[in-house]
């Protein structure tokens, strides 16, 4: 027996009309980037939530392990409301993958337009030991490839997240009196007391927290670099090995890698340090890289400064998001032809 | 022997200068209605559990168990001071009456209009065990006539409330691809998981946080139905029969019922989902009747397009609606024809 | 010709029943001294900017110049309910002087308890021109002497902002792995991005919301130095010579200066960096000592571990906070003598 709301493309959690206030927003009026992020996995958090407990057993709740790449695909304005709507797309024994979809909606036009679309997965940690995966409930599938695909997609981001657990090492150094367009010149940290709003029942901070910290100081990386309004436009896909307590002190730091015309690439570390009440020391909890666009007062995109490099860490990393640049162009443009075929 | 500050009409719990920001209020600048209505609540529910801890006994927190019908008499501002104040104007066995009062003032200008008169009731419930209403210190009247004019009210109430617990099942379905100006184009719905600074001292959510997020759903209800600034211009009365717990997850529905010429009636339910840690079901918290009107730039009322009804029972709801509305424009009338009189 | 309420004492712009909530608390449950900041100066802008309308002519905003040292007596608890109170105290041509007292009530047992007083002065902005200072409509005092203390009162504090203005170019270095209970170890910096509910009408940040990160960066400085529950014990005064606009980004740094047996110094740095849309250099906008002391679970004060100290810089900061030390020591014996002797 499944319980209600169990098929794939069911257990709909959806959350319409969240109005965007100014707090949301750059001085531009631009929703920032990781408010999005936030909305999106609060709705990915509730669904799978429900879902986990939806069967008998062991009171749980769902942790955010992992969201794929999402671009920002229009941007969203203060006045204009979002509506966030989420799906369970598969499951594992041990993994939920929810799809939340944004709309942005003018209420006083009706446009509407996709801003995001999001895919993250969620493992069920038990309320009495957070250190104890549950089982999730399965779905039913409407057709036999939904599960193929899904299982698909389940084993590459395993792997994935196996692969980012190696490298998190990198440190951010400080530099004194950094030169303009230098990697030294706009790097910044910002540091973040965890307090309660910002837990979810099992006291551990919601990804979607970690996010808007994350988005927040890369936007500052972006601002410093380029001095014009800029935009999220894209976050490669962001792995949470290491879960954050209430209580923590969190360091957020970020420095830009790579520069294209028109697009800055920005690698955002956060590290976590109990430093009250616990034996352990401070550890890196996650790292990601955020790509922003430079806008004209009338949306267009601008040109970007390019990035001086210096050091020969700065230069390999620049040349890795450079690769990391092209292959994104590249599958682009091959999921245009694609569409452009059909 | 009665505690200091306990008559009717003293026990005041002033609540004097809160600046109304950017995130308080729309695009026009006009304070949300759920802000207010908000600040009232947090107001009477200081009063009244300090009224109710002012004889030694168990310790208590007032919980809201009723907001009478509150009109906005004129809008406030980003950048006004809104001065609160409330006091306990009766008492029952287990109920305190509030009477709380909001002030706009424009600092520049010294300009204060009155922007709310509202009436409250809470009760209050033991801090060792919160399905435990203890009793309420009485107050004095100055005059025979307060405290028999204080039991009508309060006879009155706890009739209304009676009433409204039977009729809570409704639900808001979906609709796909509706009609403008329809109930299924405007009609809207959030979900909000209950955070620690959204409960009180039980860990229960404050009423006014649960009448914030319905006015905000309201809110987007009657701006997608006619696409103009709108603001909150009465609330009917609601009744709190059912606490909401931390943890929870609310979810928040509104649809519009009627509309006159120059205003809209929008029906809002509040359901909460425990979903964790508990073996309830989901069930209906609250449910509450605002109306809003729409305003130019020039603060002017606006025609509001009528709404379009399909199915019986939005015919139904529809002429329910009228009912009110005709109710409360004759009440208004003979109020004011009794004002010239006097 | 006065407006009415301009006397000296009268003028009082209370604001009572701020309920703390979680959010405003470290995991202790004490409430943050910066959250308590926030209240006073909130308090103060708006009775000193309704004061400074209080005669026809140019509409003005009130913004801070200076907050005179300040104690924190009691620590404020989550559910208590936090009174603040104000009144204009002293006048001089281009500023007023407002005292602002916080009492903590723990509206379950009805006990009250003194957490602050604190004394700060507002300079008249015109809201035409921001770089304008507008005169200030003179109180009247009950007796001759509270006019010449206020005169008195006024002539230090002119003093002193004139001597902070110089010394403001201090610049916090990064260090490399640290020893604990070094500087460098403890050393703390966030950034902020200014949005609009931090900024009064002006367009600039509101002094509270600047104190408050600068208690936020201090607290975690603090912590990381002796991994306890600390509480905010004390400020020193502080002069706001710089205003920050509206989207800059700011950047608040602490350093722990002086360890005694059971309190920490730190000193924070604001600065403000423009950077979108000014051709202005990052500034440094405001500077502060903190004093904190370390609470067992008992709230008992806990020895502190004593700073080292290893360049002469850190050397010589020391040796300046100790006088401060035993500065404010000495003048609390005498005022504990002279109260002795009443």
């Amino acid at each position: 027996m499944l319980p209600p709301g169990s098929r794939a493309g069911a257990g709909l959690g959806a959350r319409q009309g969240l109005i965007m206030r100014p707090d949301d927003a750059n001085i531009a009026g631009n929703v920032h980037g990781g408010t999005i992020l936030k909305m999106i996995e609060e709705a990915g958090a509730i669904i799978s939530t429900r879902h986990c407990n939806s069967q008998a057993g062991e009171p749980c709740v769902a942790a955010l392990a992992r969201v794929e790449r999402t671009d920002f695909l229009s941007p969203m304005c203060i006045g204009e409301v979002a509506n966030v709507s989420a799906e369970i797309t598969y499951t594992s024994r041990h993994s939920v993958e929810v799809q939340v979809n944004v709309m942005s909606e003018n209420i006083l036009t009706g446009a509407k337009k996709l801003t995001n679309k999001a895919t993250l997965w969620y493992v069920p940690l038990s309320l009495k030991n957070v250190n104890k995966v549950l089982e999730v409930p399965p779905i039913q599938y409407a057709r036999k490839e939904q599960e193929d695909e899904g299982k698909k997609r389940y084993e590459e981001q395993k792997l994935d997240r196996l692969e980012t657990k190696q490298r998190n090492g990198d440190v951010i150094l400080p530099v004194i009196n950094p030169e303009p367009h230098t990697v030294g010149y706009s790097q910044s940290s910002l540091i973040h007391l965890v307090g309660p709003s910002d837990c979810t029942l099992l006291g551990f901070v919601h990804g979607g927290v970690t996010m808007k910290l994350m988005d927040e100081v890369a936007g500052i990386v972006a601002a410093r670099h380029c001095k014009t309004n800029i935009v999220t436009a894209s976050v490669d896909a962001i792995n949470f090995h290491e879960k954050i307590k209430k209580g923590c002190v969190i360091t957020v730091s970020g420095r830009m890698t790579f520069t294209s015309n028109k697009s800055m690439e920005i690698e955002v570390f956060v590290d976590a340090d109990p430093f009250v009440d616990e034996p352990r020391e401070r550890y890196r909890a996650v790292s990601a890289f955020f790509t922003y666009v430079s806008l004209s007062k009338e949306g267009k995109p601008l040109p970007v400064p390019q990035l001086l490099t210096e050091t020969e860490d700065e230069k390999r990393r620049f040349e890795e998001g450079k690769g990391r640049y092209l292959q994104t162009k590249a599958k682009r443009q091959a999921q245009m032809q694609q569409a452009a075929q059909q």
